[in-house]
């Protein structure tokens, strides 16, 4: 994590983004999720010198995101697994995706597609929804101080109207 | 974008990790959804140098994420508002969010919540569904190519086994 003003440091987000942010960590785990666990396949699959991917897969096992293990064979191949924690960024990695198909790579350009193995239908786009499953629009949620709130979070997202919170607007792109 | 081989740069995740990958650049989104607009807000609220936050600002203007535009009053502020490419981003800020939450910041150091502002709920946990609203594990998804997909990726991802693509396991932490 990089030397930030306490909320930030504090803030999920940024949290997050110093664990699975940089660049060739989330391309390692897109790997990690099509199955690839030997150092030399993550290699060759991705086009990564040598000394980064060490320096990465390094990173994500004391992180707790991946596991190593020595497997039987030639040259004692280092074989990386996703952890629960590993395996939990997935909705990261689809979320990632799917605003990447729909505003980058749309249309003909859309390289891969996520299908559900039942039905083989695209699977639906992700969103946040309500815990009986609506899907809620910015402007229905708000951002409330947590448990582990700083000062300044508590002042930002509580103060005078604290049950309402701080609203996450979708309309602010309109004049006001 | 960095120099990459193709098939990463044709990687949707790829492509938006470039536009929105970096570390400032999702703080500063993180801002604008909570209805940040002010060159000089962003920079109080995030502590962040005056250079950079303007090369991320005009970065931002340049791949349609946010617009600029000159406010009346004094110095002629400038105004930088989510664009829908913008807005579509929520969903991968609030994965992040809550990937970051339960794995780092747990418990009682959770700095905000989001909620429904109807209900007074933390909304659920954001995930892969199928079309008609079922969450789905890794292992009931497959990758399949996409009519974009280049030679390389339809071998991956097709192949003799193209009915079934290539699956999103769930357990390749177990040995085998």
């Amino acid at each position: 994590m990089q030397n930030l003003p306490f909320e930030n440091q504090r803030c999920s987000v940024a949290a997050a983004l110093g664990e699975v942010g940089e660049w060739w960590t989330l391309l390692i785990l897109r790997e990690a999720f099509f199955g690839t666990a030997r150092f030399t396949d993550f290699q060759a699959n991705l086009g990564i010198a040598r000394n980064i991917l060490t320096a990465r897969l390094n990173k994500l096992v004391e992180t707790g995101i991946l596991t190593r293990r020595l497997a039987p064979g030639r040259g004692n191949p280092r074989l990386y697994r996703l952890t629960d924690k590993g395996r939990e960024i997935l909705p990261i990695f689809i979320a990632l995706m799917q605003w990447g198909d729909r505003w980058i790579n749309d249309g003909d350009k859309t390289p891969v597609r996520v299908i559900e193995a039942a039905t083989g239908e695209e699977i639906a786009r992700i969103g946040p929804q309500s815990r009986d499953g609506r899907p809620l629009a910015a402007r229905e949620m708000r951002i409330v101080p947590g448990p582990g709130a700083d000062p300044a979070t508590r002042r930002r997202f509580g103060g005078p109207r604290s049950d309402a919170g701080h609203s996450l607007q979708e309309d602010h792109a309109s004049p006001r």
